[in-house]
Order: C-alpha cells, then sequence, then structure tokens
C-alpha cells in the first residue's frame, strides 16, 4: 500500500512529490501531462528566484527535481475515479487502479477557450489566458480582454497601466464585474469598453494581428497585438465526487490543504484557494504533502 | 502617499514586492535584514526548480529579482509601529516615518535558541533549526533534536528514516507532543529519549561533534554530527498591536491573506499559515500583493 497518491504533474503536483519523497513516503504521481498550465505560459518572470524563464523551461527544471528523487510518475495517464475506503483510498485511472493511505488531488484548471477560428494557432503567438503572468509582456502594445467579469476587469486593470491601448470585449449588454472596478476602466481613455460584442475569428500571420468582432450584429475588424481570454478557468475535478466544492467547481480545503474527507488533500488551482499563480501552486503543493504526512503521523 | 508598504524582506516580502512592481504599484519595503531564515539556511533541496542551492546564494537571487524592478528598499530599518488611519496606514520606524494606503506585514519568525556556549559559533555547521529543510543533510549520522513537543517529534519522525541514530532530548518529565506520534518515536530502535535532560554546551572543531548533556543531575557528553533544535519559534509581530493573533503571537490572516484590519495584509513565517517552508512563504506573498491589489482596486 502506497503512502501517498499525488495527481497532477503542475507545480502543486510536482512540489508536493519532491517534499514526500524526501520525507522518504512511499508515493507515486499519476498525471495526464507535465507541468499543467505552466507548460503553456510564455515568458515567466515573477517565479521568484529566476527572473526570466519560459513555461516550458521552469517544467523542465521541476521535472528535473522530481527525477532527482526517483519519483514513480505515471504520465499519459488519467484519474476517472476515487473512493475513500477504510483505510484509504482507492484509485481507478484509464490504465490501472491503485490503494494509497493519503491522497493529493493537484489536477489544475484548464482555461475555457473562446471557440473561434484562429485561436488554437495563434495560443502564446499573442493570445493569452493569464493576465498577471502576461501582461508586462505588451508593455506599450494595443490589447484586448476578452470577458465582463471581475476577471476580465482586473485584467483590463492592470492592461491600462501598460498597454498603449486596451478594449474590452464584453458579449452582454454591460459589465458585470464590481462596480467600482467598472468605474476605474470606463474613466480610463486607454480603454474602449465594447458591450454586445464577441470575438468571431482571431486574425495573425506569425504572432497575432488583429481580431475580427460582431458588434451589435455588424462584422468589423481590430488590429492588436495582444489577446487575454478572461471567460473563465474549469477545474480538473470532474472525476471528484464526495468531495465538497464551491459553485465553480474547485475543491475546497482548509489552510492544512485537507478536503473534507480525513486523508484526502487537495493543491493548487483545482482547490478554492485564491489566484493562479505558479509559486502560489507550488507553496500550497507543499503544504499539502506537509499536511498528509502529519496525518499519517498520527494514524495508528 | 504610497500604494503598498512590505515590512520584510524575506521570500515572502520579495516575492511581494517583485508582484507588486509588475502591477506598476507605488511601493517601499522596509526591512531589517535580507532573506529572513532563508539567509540562515545550510543547503536548500526543496525550493522547486532548484536542486540545489544554499540560503545565501537563493536569497542572492531572490535580491536580484527584486532589483531588477528598481523597487526602493529601506534596509537596516525596523518598525516600531503601525496604525490604521482612515485613508491608508501610517507606519513609524526608527529611522522615518511613511504612509501608504495598504500593508503588507511579512517580518517573520526568528527560532528559539538554547542560549548555550558553542551555539553561535556552530550554526549552520551542525547545528540547524528546521529539520524538513536540514534532515536530508544528515543521512546515516548520529543526531539530536532537542524539545519535547509536536515540533521535536516531528523532526524526530523526519530523521528516524534518514540517521543512523536520533537522540530526543527533553527537559521534562516526558514528551508533550501527540500520543500517537510519541509511540512511533518510542517504538524506532533508532531513537533514544533522555528525559529530564538538558544542552549544557555545543561540543565541536569545525563543525559539530557533540554535545555535553546534564541528564537527572549528572552531566555527560555525547558524540554527534547533528542538532535540530525544537523549542519553538518566535514571530516578529511585537510591532503589531491592535491586529488579531492567535496565541503563539501569530498574525491571522484569510485565504486572501488580509488581516481583521481593511487593508492590512500579511503573509508567510509572520502569519498562522501553517508550515515555515521558503516555497511556501514565497506563495503567500504572492497572494497578499495580489490581495492588496484587489483591495485598491475596489476603493473609491
Amino acid at each position: 500500500m502506497l503512502d501517498l497518491v499525488i495527481i497532477g504533474a503542475g507545480p502543486a503536483g510536482i512540489t508536493a512529490a519532491v517534499y514526500a519523497a524526501r520525507k522518504k513516503m512511499k508515493i507515486l504521481v499519476i498525471a495526464k501531462d507535465i507541468g499543467g498550465q505552466t507548460a503553456l505560459s510564455g515568458d515567466i518572470e515573477n517565479y521568484t528566484g529566476y527572473q526570466f524563464v519560459t513555461g516550458p523551461e521552469l517544467v523542465s527544471k521541476f521535472q528535473d527535481h522530481m527525477k532527482r528523487y526517483g519519483i514513480t510518475l505515471k504520465e499519459n495517464e488519467e484519474v476517472e475515479a476515487i473512493k475513500k475506503k477504510e483505510n484509504g483510498v482507492y484509485i481507478k485511472t484509464n490504465k490501472s487502479e491503485y490503494e494509497s493511505k493519503t491522497l493529493i488531488i493537484a489536477s489544475g484548471k484548464r482555461s475555457r477557450e473562446l471557440g473561434v477560428p484562429g485561436e488554437k494557432e495563434f495560443k502564446n503567438k499573442g493570445i493569452t489566458y493569464c493576465a498577471t503572468c502576461d501582461g508586462p509582456l505588451f508593455s506599450g502594445k494595443e490589447v484586448t480582454v476578452i470577458g465582463g467579469g471581475n476577471s476580465a476587469l482586473d485584467a483590463a486593470l492592470q492592461l491600462m497601466n501598460i498597454a498603449k491601448h486596451t478594449y474590452l470585449i464584453n458579449i452582454t449588454k454591460g459589465l458585470t464585474g464590481d462596480r467600482i472596478m467598472q468605474e476605474k476602466v470606463k474613466n480610463n481613455d486607454r480603454v474602449t469598453i465594447l458591450n454586445n460584442t464577441y470575438v468571431v475569428a482571431v486574425l495573425g500571420d506569425k504572432l497575432v494581428t488583429g481580431i475580427r468582432i460582431k458588434k451589435d450584429g455588424k462584422e468589423e475588424r481590430l488590429s492588436l497585438q495582444g489577446i487575454f481570454v478572461e471567460i473563465g478557468l474549469i477545474p480538473n475535478s470532474e472525476f471528484v465526487k464526495d468531495i465538497k466544492k464551491n459553485e465553480h467547481g474547485e475543491i475546497k480545503v482548509d489552510s492544512y490543504n485537507h478536503t473534507n474527507i480525513p486523508g484526502i488533500f487537495a493543491a493548487g488551482d483545482v482547490t478554492d484557494v485564491p489566484e493562479k499563480q505558479i509559486i502560489i501552486a507550488a507553496g500550497e503543493g507543499a503544504k499539502a504533502t506537509l499536511g498528509a504526512f502529519r496525518y499519517l503521523a498520527r494514524l495508528k
């Protein structure tokens, strides 16, 4: 029987694994892919200690760190179901079955996509899903934020100090985010709000050059270099059934990263911990393992 | 008026500063010293992305990261008092006074010391205050853990799988930590528990070679290479008066790192967030700045 199974190999899962290996716990990591959203990131400038690193580079450093400890990694394997048993947790994947005394769910989130032509092609070539991560790369450029809720307003607030001009493209009649944030965005002459508008296509050559939009039923073209899609995130928590989640499908954890089921922990973007940042997810992964270790230490 | 003042330049404070600078907030960092407890650490092997780095090396990387953003740092400056005002926070140091819309307290913790001869001399030369950080460096060695509470038992549980032999030295009649942890320690023949015992002196040459102890009133000498002092930590929160703390003097924060005073945030070891780890403190620092940014965005 394993001491700990970790689902996911993004910053949270990998940090959890490193901490567990250093405690000589018998562990296994099950991951659909390596690096999670970090692998999809462009330049990263806010992982403390690395001034400049690309997403794939940082993932490769994380992976090397994990490899050093000889951690067993089941790659390209997807968890289909988990079930709490009397003495631990049963985990079923598309390839096998496992039993473990404790479990950390660190399966991350995925961004909701626009689903328009050109989106896949220009991902990380002008299209990004994280203003906090990538905003500073668009200093002096023309950009658009797609969305009308708090995360879109938050992105616009960040970008209006950085970009030359920001178009906020919102599919509904009016913005839905916090009033005060709305006012700040509305009062800034470097932001243009386009309501009743949606994106029809992403245009580009090697990099994004613009978008085609439909406003009040009429199509037009906007020239710009950056597209920030902020229409929501989807936690990869569909396989989690009997554990408490919030209204967004995020797994609820306490300050020790424990879920409501004894022995089952969660960390990183899949949880209700605020913000979607590599350094935060890594810290949460460490906390989850230390929580699981303490839980095991107190078990008979 | 500043947007944000950050007290402390350990992993939490520096990460908070990097995040704030990237949001173009007007900030200032006030720090007694740079690096906090990290600067005192030996080899660090659990900061994800760096397989091997020394405490001072990592601090220097953090500092370079901060310098890149031209952040104003008031070094060797100690905060004496903070006071919430109507429109922000007033901060008084031993050298000056500041006013800011928001504040992040990231002043860290310090380890309670033994206060015996040889302790200062052999710090990081065999004496350490963090089993999670430094335990793996003592593989196959003889070590001692000083203390009898949960953190001492936790250290002993970690070390008994790593070290050749572990002496648990406890000043009281019996251990005070959790029963189940006590039993695990007691049942392991690689651990010797010495109750009614305290350390009189640390012995060494270039590195630690042993300790002199007093057991039931009689002095004796133990040969060993590692000393893990686990007699408690002291949060650097003495200057914080009107903010809620727990019974250990740690500042209470919510999941957005907000204290009970609007506009005052806290992050890292000085808070009630569990565990004392660099990667966790860094993540908390990022959360605190993003919390402060959102707070400001919602202010009139």
